[in-house]
């Protein structure tokens, strides 16, 4: 049951650290155009809205940027976490276990996906890994690949159209 | 897109090695049921479709079952591969990576569920575990005890009214 | 390469949310125990000690109980974040994702064993999970669920002789 | 623990598909010189030649290669996976599933990394995945990726000198 409530929450939320749906949805329109010719910016935003109205994505999110905040405004209890989060460290890794528990849920396409779009690092990613400015956003950077990358598998998956003469 | 046509050909081939749908809308009902009182064996069996819909599982029935059938009939090119499937050896693992590409597309209770279900091996899954006759069901088992754990993963997150009052 | 200084901080952190690496032992002695014979508590705490000393799961550890603790201060920001936390809410699905973030790096068996351990909720699972007092323990009573799981799944790969004869 | 007569066969069995450790040193190289600053060829063989000790590696190698001869042999029992197998159709996924299975036990690097890598397709990922002549390589293309992730993952958390002064 989709909780609409909490989906318009994560969408001010991203809104409040910077990411706006329309820079999802280019990150998506980056990895799926090549592959579904005429894909339109309006059907990737779409895609990205329904990612949004998943209770796992909502709570990554809820999650991820309240220990982002928390790392900014110097709060966390431990000094090795706090450093971690603070730098990005490459090592750290759980940012990214959660952005998996996103990509999980849309199949493999989406893992593939986003392992690219972490590497190559365009558009809002780039943004949110430059560290311009005193906002952490070492779980951020990684969700709004995730989100990105579910909505191209999404795509991928929808606009196959097998059942015509298997 | 649902490919309606490759639906009934895995629920058809499921069939053939001994497996109904209502055998694995039992094992959801035994996974399900203390969580959600007055739920009936037809809503399980509906998840348990809707599941079968699904592009990566549907693949995943085909190829495990296909492997398994190769390993009856002696036709692996690997004499040791031949015989980790044919006594379904406890180390050999991926049977149940095969299963968690299924879970993982539920999200994170698919996953405890099929972990219990099993352990427990309840109903068919018990029945396709115990290697009688010639049947190898190394895969099978494993991808029907996936089956039931998304399906009841999906009813848990389905029946969930956390939109009233959030 | 290992980082001891961090291995200990986890060791004491883990102690001062109640958790005893022998806790931790005997819930691998309960999932291994059938299938090792002879096998001794001390094997048991050593594979749990192993499992502590890989960067992922100190990391988990020190994020988690981060989480847990920012919960049960009531200093997180989002109060639907707050709330699911401090309920262990069914359906948050995030502790488990980072449980399955550590087991994974221990295979499928690692994977079984927790989905088993999370439903039967033996010895210190149970207790952390009782939510008596004050502490929250909804990142805890995963993490150290997948600790165990890892840990069983260590033993179960390492006490196999599959190379005499094959 | 190692079983080193299954490592030297698969060894042989890649080297049997055109494989050569040398190819997958060569991928790792790729991954990860940019990190680690005078890294040697030997020393991304060797990390290579450690992943394949590892038994889910193993029987990931066995069942991948088997199902892709059985597919260019028209050995499989179903038309729909027959041909899927044949087009490396890229909706298939259960190839990166399996990939997915080896790359998890060497944690979230590895998974960006294989990401990547699958897309960028250098060297011997790009050769096997050329379907030049009759040979099929569905899997093993990926088997491929996530042994060269992996092996990169292994060297980043390896050389890593966090213990000096944390």
């Amino acid at each position: 049951m989709v909780n609409y409530k909490l989906t318009e929450k994560c969408i001010n939320l991203l809104k409040s650290r910077g990411v706006e749906l329309r820079d999802i949805a280019d990150c998506v329109m980056f990895l799926q155009s090549k592959y579904v010719p005429n894909l339109s910016i309006e059907e990737c935003e779409a895609a990205v809205r329904s990612v949004l109205e998943k209770n796992e994505v909502q709570n990554a999110i809820l999650t991820g940027i309240a220990v982002d905040i928390m790392a900014e405004e110097g709060k966390l209890p431990y000094e090795e976490l706090q450093s971690m989060l603070c730098n990005d460290e490459p090592l750290y890794g759980l940012d990214e276990v959660v952005a998996y528990g996103i990509c999980n849920l849309y199949g493999s396409i989406a893992l593939t996906n986003f392992g690219y779009i972490d590497k190559e690092k365009i558009g809002i990613i780039s943004k949110l890994n430059n560290h311009e400015g005193p906002q952490v956003n070492t779980f951020l950077d990684d969700i709004v690949g995730a989100i990105a990358a579910s909505a191209a598998s999404k795509i991928a998956h929808g606009g196959k159209r097998i059942d015509v003469d298997l």
